[in-house]
């Protein structure tokens, strides 16, 4: 499990606020929800829809079908000191970074891996972030039980698991937010196979009652 | 961590279904979102509020406060086969049987050790369950890194990790949803003070703006 701040650092995409010019949608939107124009710019060129806009959080659906807070635009851990004023922005195609990765892996070491990248969301109704995959590759994103027999022998009706999310989550709790510097978390042990990618586990807009 | 499910056996949590009349609001209730009139009412019973209803989905705020289907009311790996038509209604208080099980393992062993009861929870946005925590004892529920530096000596702003949600979910990866027959998941080696509750992983109404 890799986290999303370095695959960003490695793919360049570093952006100085200074070089951002906002137009008019982000000027407007800048004062309702009190964040920096140039910021609200970048947030904006990043989504396909805005959903929420209050002071101090805009929520958005990202390019990539995310739900996610300021487009997953962070200034933490980038660079510099506080006024340095440069962000990062997500991996354009954060499946095709995992993919990349997992065939690099394969190819030097032999070993088969799965690769997942992650990021730390907000949720709707709970407090505090956690680790989220925004990237998969070389194992399912989202792992359908149906059918499979509980311990009485009862089917199961409807259980899917966000497995890919899971194993995110387990990474972000070693990973750490602040200056532990552990950006690659290595699972072993876990035995699943599939191809799955980050986008199995956007909740498709008609089932979706909450956007 | 220990499944919600074995916490609510332990306690007595189960329901038969023939034993339960449904009120009006559950008759009205189960026609429109298509289930058991008698299992409607057990959710009503347990919620404080329905946010969505619609063909064979229920979203109701629980009374402990979580957002999630079916009041967490739950018939898989619970009694009998098919038709047996039993159903498991979450602890009464999971917070509570954390704290009993953190202090008879304490007493027990000596060990010093925080406990999380976890359940799988559905997202708005997002497809697949995860798990998390509906009980904690001897843990943080949300650690809050306001204040701390990042690699760059640049203080962060506003990051409050769900990390009793992170765990939990961690837990459920290995314990699985169908016969795997694994309700109990230890960690060791995560060192992490200070003492939560599940509650605290809860959005405030006035920071919620999807319900």
């Amino acid at each position: 499990v890799v986290a999303q701040k370095i695959v960003s650092k490695a793919e360049g995409r570093k952006v100085r606020l200074r070089d951002v010019k906002p137009g008019a949608e982000a000027l407007r939107l800048a004062g309702d929800c009190q964040k920096d124009p140039r910021l609200v710019e970048l947030i904006l060129r990043e989504s396909s829809e805005v959903l929420r806009c209050r002071p101090n959080l805009l929520i958005v659906v990202h390019r990539l079908g995310f739900v996610l807070a300021n487009a997953g635009i962070d200034a933490s851990n980038v660079d510099g000191k506080d006024g340095d004023e440069t962000v990062l922005l997500l991996p354009q195609d954060p499946d095709e970074s995992a993919a990349r990765m997992r065939h690099a892996i394969e190819r030097q070491t032999g070993a088969k891996v799965g690769v997942i990248v992650n990021d730390s969301f907000g949720r709707a109704w709970r407090l505090g972030t956690v680790g989220t995959a925004i990237g998969v590759a070389g194992l399912p994103a989202v792992a359908d039980l149906r059918g499979r027999p509980d311990r009485n022998g009862r089917l199961l009706q409807s259980t899917e698991v966000g497995i890919a999310d899971e194993l995110a989550a387990a990474a972000s709790s070693l990973m750490g937010q602040a200056d532990e510097g552990r950006p690659v978390v290595h699972i072993r042990g876990f035995s699943i196979s599939g191809e799955g990618r980050a986008a199995d586990l956007l909740r498709p807009p008609q089932l979706d009652l909450f956007r």
